[in-house]
């Protein structure tokens, strides 16, 4: 298991930054993972992820009398565990000064994820498996479903499950439901694990870039339903499949991960959906692994995706 | 360099369509290179190739008094060749009795093809070196483009280049010009290289599924100008480009193939300009070779390509 | 569900093969669904798979008093169903005479699949999922470990788990108790879903071209144990899986399936296991997949796999 | 045209590193366009590239009263242009104490390339026609071939060609002539785009890590000669193209870039040639683009390509 913390930064870009965030690491004696930066020049964008180990931080922490390139401060004091909350008092001034938006996280508190589907289990099976092997670092508290066909499954993997009946009379009674699952089950992150509602604005208002969808084409081909009808009718030589973040827009929040398959013109609709699955499940579930791995920045209607 | 012929067949799906067809080639004595077939089954449609060997056709030679048929083991008259224009009489008969549309051809009389380009010459280079090196069986009798920039590659490659000046005010004149150009040099397929005029409507109904066209996007999505920037713009993950037979409705013509590329945040619209070019010399000289192969049959708005 | 017949042929090379199969089908009314022929030029071989439905096969049934080849017009006696049996009796001379090997099967009768696995489960809960939803036509009586880790999900899907303990001492035991296995619940395919112990030559001897693996390179590249490490160690920019029937030799049985997945210098040992789990998956419910459909046939030491 | 320097680092890993070179980068006024490092951690090493903008950069430059994380040194005189040498001389006492390995480049100077090439010439056609357009920003001061194939199309793109006979008998006297041309010609990267001919070591020796070989198999598998051959004999279903730099031992250098294309039973090995090519032609375009941007740091047997 990891033990790491990860702090994400966005801000308007100008000189100094990549120098000013890991100078205040290495004074604080860090020992850094992964580091990543990136740039938008057409707007002025900087956008950083950077990884530390948080156990055994000690051994190169650098005194004062050391650099003349100034990276002072540091007591070498040694201390056995870094210091995150000294650390985020120190940041957040240097993080003010500069304008940025930040999130610093650790491992040590796993998000929580709410898993939705409807009547195609494909997905579901899919990240649960993943789940089960540790290859997504969450809680997962609750499944959603306005079906009943997850439940066994949900019970084989031990996770409650709850039916939630989505029709048009009662659209209303569930969405409410639905947030008060996902505000008492402390819910970070809702993934749509082919879930076939649409969601009430006021629910994708309360999580801004954290409700992952899949789409079952190559957006911004076929939006809306049966894209895989849409896509044989056309005569396209590759299928697609898209997750994103979720938006007021359908099919139009930021592109997390895309992938295709080939096929042609001796493959029927069924054909279509069938080799979709593969792509619908590892494109929803990189798209779900980056962003508990938080390698995701959402800005404007894009994603910085880091490796 | 091959020496066969290619019948390409489409007709309403029946039964014992390969039996007749496979039978005929059979007591005429075909040695069968490739044989291939497709059943559209919703719209009740059948596609059928078959290549087969010109010379040495003789050791199982049907003679004329065996059964219509065909099916008995032949004592023939082993001549050299196989008679096409023979097999042609023979086979009209039958093709007229299930309602086929068909093409005979041989690799005897290369297809004339004009390549049509206008600044950017990454897929002009791309085309003719393939032609050169024996890839893209055809003649080329004529280049024709609305800037200069390709005169020198194509006096390189030793092809007439025809400059026809495409401006608001004498569009009409270029329009007849083209078309003239095509038919005093007995042109059969014409490629737009990334040529960034609209035909005219009188030029595309002279050659249809006849002119290949390569849009630099992952259609339909992206259409009309500028995909990159558009690509660049929505935050896709995978760029694409597309090769397609040229129909009065703008990037809208039967899909003969695509590619896609993996981008990142990090790439600028440079950087999907200069990855595309990749994809748009792939997508159309794979498009020209299969043509030129006689491997593609068109029906609605779809593609066959056999392989 | 599917109800039609599947014949597969393989036989030397010589003319009138497609004629003559076709033929009798047409005879005998079959109304073919897909038809598709390969034939190996340098070796002189020829590979045929027809597949035809079994029901509704009345308007064009040829009647005994045509010409054996039976491409006259039918006046047919319109039976409810094809007459599989009376097909395999008619065809046995014709294959006899022309030297045909050739498999018929229907989709009347599944295939019987065994199921082994070591520790690691991500092909084998890939599969069972698959099968469950459909996508793998076969009855599965039995999923054979030499660990206890698959025993839970064996019960979730209700098939019926052996351990069979494999150690130094005790192989030979093992050995005989899997072919008894075998042998007793009548299976026809075997699928080692990451199971990691070396086959006995006496049980790959008992199932030709019927045992399917999936290594996890893209073979030939990186045999033997280890292959991701060995993979980053060598630096490669791609790692790929590998799906093939097992024969004598370790990694070497006729080529099934393969895919590749894009790694960086960012990618570690235990990165390139974890994408490899999703390659292993694909490319072994694929070969599974088209075995079922019964799409392969081996020679040499290659696969045919009709599209 | 690029205005920029790019600063190559690998060194043992320890803390710091990044605040360091990026607070001497801040202290000098260096607007940076992107940065990127990695990380060996099994090995304990450190790769870094920065690239930043040689002019206008001015407006940010830190004073000495500026900085509480201690960027200061920079005396503020907002020169038109970044001083390069002074950050060199103030670099290499850093570089020193940290042991780093360090090439500090800037885009003032194009590099110089020999191309190599024998008698296929889809790769020679290809970079030549990518360096025209601006793709591939160097000079190539000369073209090398044991024949003369080449010899036009060097003419048309005015490059200088020579004709360097290399026989049994005289393997030495060309050996000789070729080095001769590459210090005559001041040549920084050799690239053999097809060059069929074993190097001497003295050659290798004379060029560590700046000789690109494109191969044309996906390595570690199928080196040596006749690759494609050796794949269609083992079945595959996919074949590969691997760009690498050049080392004593043959087809086992550091492998830059490597691409795959899907192939079937269907492909003769004549096929499989003319699919590689492709491969060929992007795995090499790329590899010198990489090298030519000053992406790629090699160790031990691998590269690090930032990208």
């Amino acid at each position: 298991m990891k033990d790491s913390a990860v702090l994400l930064i966005d801000c308007p870009d100008r000189k100094g930054l990549v120098a000013r965030v890991s100078s205040l690491l290495y004074e604080r004696g860090a020992n850094i993972l992964h580091a990543d930066q990136h740039q938008d020049h057409d707007l002025g964008l900087f956008f950083m992820r950077v990884e530390w180990a948080l156990a055994g931080t000690a051994e190169n922490q650098a005194g004062p009398e050391q650099s003349p390139a100034g990276l002072a401060m540091g007591q070498g004091t040694k201390p056995e565990r870094f210091d995150l909350e000294g650390f985020r008092a120190a940041f957040a001034p240097l993080a003010a000064e500069l304008g940025m938006r930040w999130k610093l996280t650790s491992s040590g508190r796993l998000p929580r994820v709410a898993l939705f589907c409807s009547q195609y289990l494909h997905c579901m099976a899919d990240l649960l498996h993943r789940w089960r092997t540790g290859e997504l670092l969450c809680e997962i508290p609750i499944i959603v479903s306005n079906h009943r066909d997850v439940e066994k499954l949900a019970a084989f993997y031990g996770i409650p499950f709850e039916h939630v009946e989505v029709t048009a009379d009662r659209r209303g009674a569930a969405q409410a439901r639905h947030l008060e699952l996902l505000l008492s089950h402390g819910v970070d992150l809702v993934v749509l694990a082919r879930y076939m509602q649409i969601l009430s604005p006021a629910f994708v208002a309360r999580y801004p870039a954290a409700i992952i969808n899949v789409h079952h084409s190559f957006l911004p081909a076929f939006t809306g339903a049966k894209p895989y009808h849409a896509a044989h009718a056309r005569g396209v030589k590759l299928i697609g499949a898209t997750s994103h973040y979720v938006t007021d827009l359908l099919d139009d929040g930021p592109i997390i991960e895309q992938d295709v398959a080939r096929i042609s013109h001796r493959d029927q609709v069924e054909d279509l959906v069938a080799r979709g699955r593969d792509l619908e499940r590892i494109v929803l579930s990189r798209a779900v692994r980056w962003h508990l791995d938080r390698r995701i920045l959402c800005y404007g209607n894009k994603t910085v995706v880091f490796d």
